[in-house]
């Protein structure tokens, strides 16, 4: 990168977040991009892989809210870029992951990983992001100094066990069909998997790197978790949208998977005790597999109709299909039917609204933390305050 | 446990590995369940699973070559159990994913954890380990002291990194289907993929717990390499055998996954051309997919055959089918095929005699460790050169 990086941070220029982002991101991509080339040996494609998705574009929303809040309490970016491209790695693996995880089909406008190179490489490929992690951790000792390099060690540490603890009651709610859950129980959920990894640790390191006192952490702790409320809330609306183009990731996945948003929740709760018994049924059925089910299935009637397969046939055949997929799966008129009782009974709204009170706490605990000075940076997080309830992709 | 440590592991008693063995199997469990146990919240399920490999059982190798070595250079068990356990922690994270990565079946004795539980909740269970180890290896700060705990840090941290480097140079030789590889290359994969985390960083950790100087870490990393690559060689050559039960794992997996073994590539370097080439081209094609493809194919001819179906409406099945696996799958035939050639030219005796020669050479190197005391751990070291390659489970 030829990015001046102190004169490039320091100029003033209220209100630009997306200059404030590509700039982040700029830097920590290039930051990534030194980290892999020195363990260029072995296998190549490795670190292309790594670098696919950090490639395919993203925000860098991580690392922007630590430079933001390092080089805003008057640290400098040497002291946190390396974290930051850490984050911003951690990010890219839960991705590769949750892809295989939620079987999605498309990442920022391309196939997942898992369905570009097989779920082999792709588990491997997250291992690597992961594990590879610790490195640039362990190396700033000499960046940062001891203590406050143990501080972010032991952030991240507490970091990546909320999230896959909050990965996996999320699973395990879609696993044993639970529904009886509220906006508490969903939130809770929410500031495992998403808060502490997306918001809470990022503002975290940056303070810490910045050489801040324990005493700051907790109202980072606070806003981080207002935050990360309203921006998964935000991006599970998304996820309901039907337009490819914009949003990059597959649209209505969610709803396949039965993932316990909080509309979902509260369709759950105030629909009419028929149409919940339906769609709790409903949300029981899996996903239909990848290998073409429901068109071949489709393909056996028509055979059976035009006479050139027998009923005894299309029978046998089904119940060998059955030997591999023995529950029904859920089909796409399941799913507009569900998207509809949601709509019907204003779960849309509730969560925009929830959504929207979440952005206001946070706005208001960023206004009130005095000893965070005001300059771009601090614009910056007030923009992004906005930006994560009212983003559109 | 109410294993009396210090009086435990002291007491005499030559030869008796599985002794010693089961001993740190038994610690190491404690301290797994005590690092965990603290963890309890959310969602129990993921603390069960993290549980489930180690609670079938293993043979708890990596905590014991630590553990042995700890104790050997005059350290205490304290010092090294939380990074034995973190040890055994990452085997059993790697050996879910690797599970998953391999399409394997059973895993000591037992279905699979992706087959049980579902690929998804099986890439958290992994992932979560993978993330918890962070914690026990940031507490050595206060158990062994700063200097050799970050040195234990950078240990793993290295450790990980070879790790997946070597894992994804097996799976880019599977995927690309590479063939003109030597012992040289497989040795240097099973480096990376084995023998580092295996072997090299549990002796080390073990030294440096014990605060050994950085002038021991060589040579143990010299003997951990040898051990390494006599323990894959048999491992490999155990996964060819017929023996489930006494074996736990699937067998002739590698086999159906086209692995690059020691064994295999000495068979295409020297089969006769003809033979060769048909054996290439058999690892070129896929494994057959769990959706019961094989089955089914048989099922279409016995349903033409039979009358049940016409020609024409088998070859759109068929064609429905190729859409979603486009190419053509290993039958059990090709592997019986592809064994039979191996023991025709001798492959197997070949491996034999590089693990033989390679435990041959950790032998050696483990008796030219003068400033290694004799004792009770040290004659462990030395039994387990023995058991890496004459074991037969």
């Amino acid at each position: 990168m030829s990015i001046s990086r102190e004169v490039s941070f320091a100029a003033p220029a209220p209100g630009a977040l997306e200059d404030y982002l590509a700039e982040c991101k700029g830097v920590c991509d290039g930051e990534v991009d030194r980290l892999f080339a020195a363990g260029q040996r072995g296998s190549n494609t490795l670190y292309e892989l790594i670098l696919d998705y950090p490639r395919r574009g993203g925000k860098a929303l991580r690392p922007a809210l630590s430079i933001a809040t390092c080089l805003g309490l008057g640290g400098h970016l040497e002291a946190i870029l390396p974290t930051a491209a850490t984050l911003e790695l951690y990010h890219n693996a839960f991705l590769i992951h949750d892809d295989i995880e939620d079987e999605s089909w498309r990442r920022r406008g391309k196939p997942t990983l898992h369905v570009d190179h097989g779920i082999p490489i792709a588990v491997n490929v997250g291992d690597a992001m992961l594990s590879m992690s610790l490195q640039p951790l362990l190396d700033n000792v000499e960046r940062v100094g001891l203590g406050p390099a143990l501080r972010i060690l032991r952030a991240v540490a507490h970091m990546t066990r909320q999230t896959v603890d909050g990965q996996a009651v999320e699973l395990e709610w879609v696993r044993s069909n639970t529904w009886q859950l509220d906006d508490a129980d969903y939130l809770s959920m929410v500031e495992l998997k998403t808060s502490w990894y997306s918001f809470i640790t990022p503002l975290q390191v940056g303070a810490i790197a910045a050489g801040a006192g324990a005493d700051y952490l907790a109202p980072l702790e606070s806003l981080g978790r207002h935050l990360g409320a309203a921006f998964q809330i935000t991006d599970d609306l998304l996820n309901l949208r039907a337009d490819p183009e914009e949003y990059g990731k597959e649209i209505g996945g969610d709803l396949w998977e039965g993932k316990r948003t909080l509309m979902l929740l509260h369709t759950l709760r105030f629909a009419e005790p028929g149409d919940r018994d339906r769609a709790v049924q409903l949300l029981a059925m899996r996903r239909p597999s990848a290998d073409g089910e429901l068109g071949l299935t489709v393909l056996l009637d028509h055979l059976v109709s035009r006479g050139e397969l027998s009923r005894t046939g299309k029978s046998e055949i089904a119940a060998r299909l059955q030997e591999f997929h023995p529950s029904e799966s859920k089909t796409l008129d399941d799913i507009r039917w569900l998207y509809g009782l949601m709509l019907s009974v204003g779960s849309m709204e509730h969560a925009r609204e929830v959504a929207r009170w979440h952005a206001r706490k946070a706005a208001l605990l960023l206004a009130g933390l005095d000893w965070f000075p005001t300059s771009r940076h601090r614009d910056v997080l007030c923009d992004l305050v906005d930006y994560v309830h009212r983003r559109t992709r």
